[in-house]
Order: C-alpha cells, then sequence, then structure tokens
C-alpha cells in the first residue's frame, strides 16, 4: 500500500491526466483549468479572485503543461504552509 | 471532506513538520531526510543512490526547509509523470 506521500505523487498525476484528456492534449486548457479548480480544489481556491491562466501558464502558450501544474500546486502549498506555521506560533 | 488534490497539499505539510519537528528545528536535519525517505518513500527512492542532502540543501546552510523540501518532491513527480506518460505511449 502506498504511503501518504506516494499517493500524493500519484494524486497529482491522476489529476492532471484526468483534465488534460478531455480534449486529447496532454496540457489542460483554460476551460480544463477551470473546472479543475472548482471540482477539485474548492476550499482553496476561489476561482473569481484567482487570475488562472496567466498565473499558469508562463511560456504563455494557451496552455498549462504538468511542469505548470506542478509549480501551481507548489506555490499553493507553500502559501498553505506559511499559514499553518503562522497558525502553529499564535497557538 | 478533502479532496485528493487537497489531500495532497496537507500531506506535504503533514509530512514535512512530523519529521522537521524531532529536533525542534522548522527544518529537516540530514537524519531525518533520511528517515523520512526510508519510512515514506520506500517504493520511490532508493536512499543508498539518492545523494540526498547534496541535492536537497540547496542553499547549503546544512538543513531543508520546505520549499526545498517542496523543490524535492516536485522534481520526483515530475520524473514519475514522465514515465507514466512514456508508459501510456507503449500502451
Amino acid at each position: 500500500m502506498p504511503s501518504p506521500l506516494e499517493n500524493a505523487v500519484e494524486t497529482l498525476i491522476d489529476v492532471f491526466h484526468k483534465y488534460a484528456a478531455k480534449d486529447g492534449a496532454p496540457t489542460m486548457s483554460r476551460s480544463e483549468i477551470l473546472t479543475m479548480f472548482q471540482k477539485e480544489m474548492p476550499g482553496y481556491v476561489s476561482v473569481r479572485n484567482f487570475t488562472l491562466m496567466s498565473n499558469m501558464d508562463m511560456n504563455n502558450d494557451g496552455d498549462v503543461d504538468f511542469l505548470e501544474f506542478i509549480i501551481v500546486f507548489s506555490s499553493l502549498t507553500i502559501v498553505c504552509n506559511q499559514c499553518f506555521v503562522e497558525h502553529l506560533k499564535k497557538a
């Protein structure tokens, strides 16, 4: 049985390909990203105030590849960790 | 209930702090990293052939902070995704 950390690796790959595959291309389009965040990270990202595509599509090719997806996921995780550490300090 | 992707964020924060906290510092020492990989990613990383500390400790301060941990985790995930995509092509 995979550990939670191994599960996290598999989750990232599964989720990316689940939404990227909708139009057959190995990247995520704007609509695929919106759908992914609404369904997969409702608690983290309010789609209205998160200018998704411009932030994620770092090479401006109109799509988000796996590397760009991981960079945004990592950035969100780092921000969450900062909140967690701040919370610990106040506790 | 958190989604799998939200769970992955929480897992990364939980695992880092579980091992980083052993010596009270908010970073991971060499021994904490070895223990983490052996316990949390046995299927992914053979500790013998993965020169951990030198790869992870990018600012060479002798410890691995959360950002460095996320960079290594992301790199592993990207490599796993490449294997997954190659596998898909052969299938």
